[in-house]
């Protein structure tokens, strides 16, 4: 098992998350939250093993980590003070009153990702319950990130830095999308990309990223996200195709690093030959765009407001019928929270009453969409920090031009 | 988009696998099978778009997808004869009366894998209906290969074996596990693996799978399988980790091929210098239980039985609390089916009525947990024909020796 001290997660930041699950649930009058998917029982427990975490509101240190298997891993990578075997989910009910959580109690539950067999199994297990979803609650204690998980997302970022610095040397002549990616992805692992991208929503799902040139850009699919990419198969459309880059091609590397479990997420435009000069007044607009929701946010900035100035941005740059998707067929968010999943909160859209708060980091992807040159743009993740925001993928935002 | 006629779903496939659903669907007087989640869209239509497949049992020909995002790629994608562009889900009521589904209509749901949240939305989207589980009878018809499905994994068991046959060469000195692992990861992508593997089960999730060796092997965990590695962390314990491979030392690489999405899973074993005598007998054991099975692989034979005598065979070799898992913390089963996702129908493990039928395809992986040598086994892909099992995975089973 790997249980190097730096990727377990630290008792404090257990106790401090639990802390903030039990007291939203205590306004929402919820008496505990059952945890059942496996990254919010990793966020609340440090280990991902088959069972449910019992989070008690009215005294988060009575919480407890069942499990049904495995026991032993469970307790090597967990910090967790009350972790116990259970011999089945049968056993649910009887742990519960055992706690104290009896009578007729209100439980929240993950209803956005617990499937509809699991949740009628539990209505029949609590006949006399209340089942509530608890699920916008446990996304927005993850919204806000602890410096431990800052740090995390730092090193992520870190590694995607070095990455990205060398990825002009995959852009060999006549190489296709798929071959710069495939590098990309065997560079990551070398340097301890967990692989695995995990999404929340229903049926989304991310296998690194994309590498997309030309009109590999436009193709909108069932990704929450502006650029899907040609991909391989129909069974799977999204990434880099089997499309051969040219010379003078825009090209964008949208490939996800990942160190943890923690997310970084950016997105660089990289061209051999030479960078086309309509290309490079879209990439000032994205830059522009995403400026203007950078000034925004701090603590209390208006999202709403962030995400129109973005808009309002590449519209001055005639480019507002193409942003975020071919006219027509753009995305209505602009960024979103990244963390251990790439969906978080908050999302970066218009008409929300949301704000940006401290501790949040988000992903801003501000893309356009050419008719000539596909799509170009940038991406950047950032921590929101008490005077603003910090750009944690800090390397140049420049396009890399291949000779 | 990639439209290469050769993974495209073919429209006689689409109308038997409707066809199959259909019937069924009779059987348990569904009225109409409401179809969201991205794999069996793939499978029921050839294209994985935002929006749902309504498959109308009494006339499977007028099933029709609508499609929410994006229109255009599942016009491209899709053989199927009606396509329709939809808004949103406030739409479906009305769609489903236009279809003449209308009245307390048994609508049939994949409650396995349906979010509560989506299935609580469609109980006040449809308050006359009955909504019934439709998920075993859609992993029932998945369960069945055509000719077409056979094909697609047969490519994707070449794959497998071209990769399994290089990978020698990636055991050089003091490599690491997960040095293996990256590298089998990048020739599988050079050779057009589709990368992201699916899972149905519910927090189930792969990563190409495992390299491990040693003390490796005895990580069981979340996992729905015998092996899951180390891991490089908490996060994600699963897959190759960083343990170095030592001489003389077994080490199992069970990595997943995938070509257009279809699934082919083996496993073989390498080593450095001397595969050790008590591991070739731990190898001869898994060959047994494998064989075994095999001898009852034809439709109509028992399941049960199958799985009981694997079980018998490694009790033979006086290996029988070793057999699937370390003492006490093995796995029940044998095999799986493998298709669009690697944990389909059959699972083959004792006290079942199933029987194996003609067009299953089934990964069986006898695996012995020693204690001075970690895990050590076989796993290979069967088609189960009229008259018995084919092996997809046709290479060789020794262990690869590497001087």
């Amino acid at each position: 098992m790997n249980e190097s001290p730096s990727f377990l997660t630290p008792k404090d930041e257990l106790t401090t998350r639990a802390g903030r699950l039990a007291e939203g649930a205590r306004a929402r009058s919820i008496d505990a939250v059952l945890v059942f998917q496996h990254t919010d029982l990793f966020y609340f427990t440090g280990t991902i093993q088959k069972g449910v975490f019992v989070l008690t509101a009215g005294d988060p240190a009575e919480s407890a980590l069942f499990v049904i298997r495995d026991i032993q891993r469970a307790k090597a990578e967990s910090r967790l003070s009350i972790i116990r075997e259970m011999d089945g989910m049968r056993s649910l009910p009887g742990a519960l009153s055992d706690m104290g959580i009896g009578g007729r109690p209100v439980l929240g539950l993950e209803m956005d990702v617990l499937p509809t067999k699991q949740y009628l199994s539990l209505k029949k297990m609590f006949p006399d319950a209340d089942l509530v979803d608890a699920s916008s609650l446990i996304r927005a204690v993850r919204s806000i990130k602890s410096p431990f998980e800052i740090e995390m997302t730092t090193r992520a970022a870190a590694m995607q830095r070095q990455v990205f610095a060398e990825a002009h040397s995959f852009f060999t002549s006549n190489a296709r999308e798929i071959d710069i990616m495939l590098r990309i992805e065997a560079r990551y692992r070398e340097l301890g990309h967990q692989g695995l991208i995990r999404m929340r929503g229903f049926n989304q799902e991310l296998f690194y990223g994309v590498v997309s040139s030309g009109a590999s850009g436009d193709n909108p699919n069932y990704l929450d996200g502006p650029v899907a990419g040609a991909g391989l198969y129909p069974s799977f459309p999204q990434g880099g195709g089997t499309r051969r880059i040219g010379m003078n091609e825009p090209v964008m590397v949208d490939m996800v690093s990942n160190v943890g479990g923690y997310i970084s997420d950016a997105a660089r435009m990289y061209c051999r030959g030479t960078f086309p000069v309509d290309a490079a007044r879209a990439l000032e607009a994205a830059v522009a765009a995403q400026e203007a929701v950078v000034a925004h946010m701090h603590p209390g900035g208006s999202i709403s407001e962030s995400a129109e100035a973005a808009r309002k941005a590449a519209e001055a740059f005639g480019l507002g019928d193409r942003f975020m998707g071919p006219p027509g067929r753009g995305v209505a968010f602009v960024g979103h929270g990244v963390g251990l999943e790439v969906d978080e909160l908050p999302v970066v859209i218009e008409r929300t009453d949301d704000v940006f708060r401290e501790g949040q980091i988000v992903a801003l992807e501000p893309k356009i969409f050419l008719e000539d040159h596909g799509v170009v743009g940038i991406e950047n993740t950032y921590a929101v920090g008490p005077d603003g925001p910090e750009r944690l993928t800090d390397f140049p935002e420049e396009p890399v031009i291949i000779e």
